[in-house]
């Protein structure tokens, strides 16, 4: 039986559609409208927000107007902006940018890392490590992502070890949290729970799931029953998965909005203000917004 | 903490894309099509396939054909092919047909029950008595439906203690299940479990989920940890929730096996044949599956 005596009573949704959302998105999105996206957001009580990404930008080109954008973005009181930094160079972009968390993208398998990294996956850990370190001395807050935690397209289903290995490596050079991603969107409920509890702690622990195969709340569900309080959504489900023909990618924050509100979770969103924002992205867009719960509240009664 | 020792070790999915799915469908199947979807679904491996439903035509005219589906219907051994029945002159429909499974349909609300059978929530037991009473002494095994048990359009948050009162009353008539329905999809894990555990026993309980905010394939997960084996799915999620704009209904079936699956729950569904049979059959309805794992396994990859 569940119990939900074990759920945590506030959880931090870290807001990930300005960067993994629209990164993902064919559509170019200007400036202005990226500005107005981030205000919205914070505007409907949203405290965690990626803003953009220092990734190169032939890799993502909508995200080449990152300095620009944090030069021009009005932060909000209370709100963290964290930006994506893929390796040193990002860093020293961020840093000139004046950003004051950051986030870095490892993979848990051998093959994802060559193919994004171009690096082992042990190599990988030697060229964060000095991006790590460096923030910190700068004072920065570090975020680790670490993708491809359940499956991957060329290795199949990855090892519990081989994740919670690459895991602890991130944590033991200096990042604060780490972000478990199912990246590929494969991942059921049973396996989430093995991962996590096979950590030592979860308290470090953030958990990042894709909709691809529709379980990307049930196994949010899963990881808050273990304890997790930090979980990755989209607004109105932003992005695609890159690794399937499917439209479906990031959880859709106003889904779980949903059901931490019926959970009796604390999370300090607006639902109608999100809504309200994911349909007027939707219509930049030019196509309907991932999530039921917009699709449900934002139609017409039938 | 989630146990995963707690999950049944098998679950019966209760396929409802032929009856429920359709009924809700606006694009007119003719009987040919239904025929081999039903074949279909059989051939995939379910072994419970609600066919159709004697409601009036009136009501219900994509269903207009239940008689003459039955008579040509080939049956296939170990397959269950309940009917839904409104009324006594349903029941003598399906006695006629030669049905040896019924559902009946009852509301946990009084204006639900007000709207959709004209009886007040007391006088629809009245009207089920002699229909379950009836079918029982011609050797038909019962199902009971049970609509709004988590929200009602026109009442909000429905009492559980209410709910368990009318489902208790259909399982002392002598129905030998319960299927508890979020007929309009609002429904939270939290309140799946506080209904489940409402009840005496969970042996007789199925759940029947709509994704219209994305929280069927989560509140599943509640109630397979609760103890719940009988679990209701529509192929590639067909029906849409006729009390909200939205696109989505039944918790799809594909969605469901994906999550079985991952928790080495068994079933008897073969995917592919499953996806197969939903990308066929949206072609037919001239839209795109709700399922997301028929949306990711039958697209190209990008």
């Amino acid at each position: 039986m569940l119990t939900t005596a074990n759920l945590p009573g506030e959880v931090t949704i870290w807001e990930v559609g300005p960067r993994d959302g629209l990164q993902n998105e064919k559509t170019v999105i200007d400036l202005g409208t990226k500005l107005e996206f981030l205000d919205r957001l914070a505007g409907a009580g949203l405290r965690t927000i990626e803003a953009t990404s220092f990734v190169h930008p032939r890799w993502v080109p909508q995200l080449a107007d990152a300095a620009d954008l944090l030069a021009k973005l009005e932060r909000r009181a209370g709100v963290r902006y964290p930006v994506l930094v893929p390796n040193e160079r990002g860093l020293e972009r961020a840093l000139a940018a004046g950003v004051e968390s950051i986030a870095i993208f490892a993979s848990a398998t051998e093959t994802f890392a060559r193919r994004n990294l171009n690096r082992s996956l042990d190599e990988q850990f030697a060229m964060f490590d000095p991006v790590v370190r460096r923030a910190r001395d700068e004072g920065l807050e570090v975020r680790a992502y670490l993708s491809m935690c359940f499956g991957d397209p060329w290795e199949g289903k990855v090892p519990v070890a081989q994740v919670v290995r690459a895991g602890k490596r991130l944590l033991d050079m200096g990042c604060f949290q780490l972000s478990l991603g199912d990246t590929i969107g494969v991942a059921t409920a049973g396996q989430v729970e093995e991962l996590i509890t096979a950590f030592d702690s979860v308290g470090a622990l953030a958990v990042h799931f894709h909709d691809t195969y529709g379980q990307a709340l049930a196994n949010t569900l899963a990881a808050l029953h273990c304890g997790v309080s930090t979980v990755d959504s989209s607004a109105g489900g932003l992005g695609g998965c890159p690794f399937a023909g499917s439209a479906t990618g990031n959880l859709a924050t106003e889904d779980l909005v949903w059901l931490l509100d019926g959970l009796g979770i604390q999370h300090g969103a607006d639902l109608p203000a999100l809504v309200e924002t994911s349909v007027w992205m939707a219509e930049k867009l030019g196509k309907p917004s991932a999530s039921r719960v917009v699709t449900a509240l934002a139609a017409p009664p039938r």
